[in-house]
């Protein structure tokens, strides 16, 4: 069975998002001044072959994990997808 | 009213996308050999006050066309939530 997983990567709200400060800065300055906050963060579409949810699940968690995340600074969410 | 869009900005289907690839491969290496397709784009979240969701949809789309999208390149998808 084929999988989409939609893993959404962000940096932590404790931090710092100076690349969301900037844009949020630059919204600003065109006319958007009702933005008041603006964070920046990674949108990942993965496919993959698996043979159930739960095993599909598994590898994102594991892909975020290993590769995808740096836990210190982002937390990951996915949503998975049969296609 | 305050509203959070949460926009998914990712490079168009026709396009290659070698970050996506890199990654494709590192995967692999990684011994996620069930990957088969990778794609990343980023993924923002705008918190903005609006007198309406119509009025914060606007300004998201505004944004986006603006400063957040190159639409030569990239397409562009967000939903709006109110706080």
């Amino acid at each position: 069975m084929k999988f989409t997983a939609h893993i959404n990567i962000m940096p932590l709200k404790e931090l710092l998002d100076p690349q969301g400060k900037a844009v949020s800065n630059s919204l600003h300055n065109l006319g958007l001044t009702n933005v008041t906050n603006v964070r920046i963060g990674k949108h990942i579409c993965l496919s993959m072959e698996a043979k159930d949810a739960e095993e599909a699940e598994k590898m994102t968690t594991e892909a975020c994990k290993k590769l995808l995340a740096n836990q210190v600074m982002e937390s990951f969410k996915f949503t998975l997808k049969e296609e």
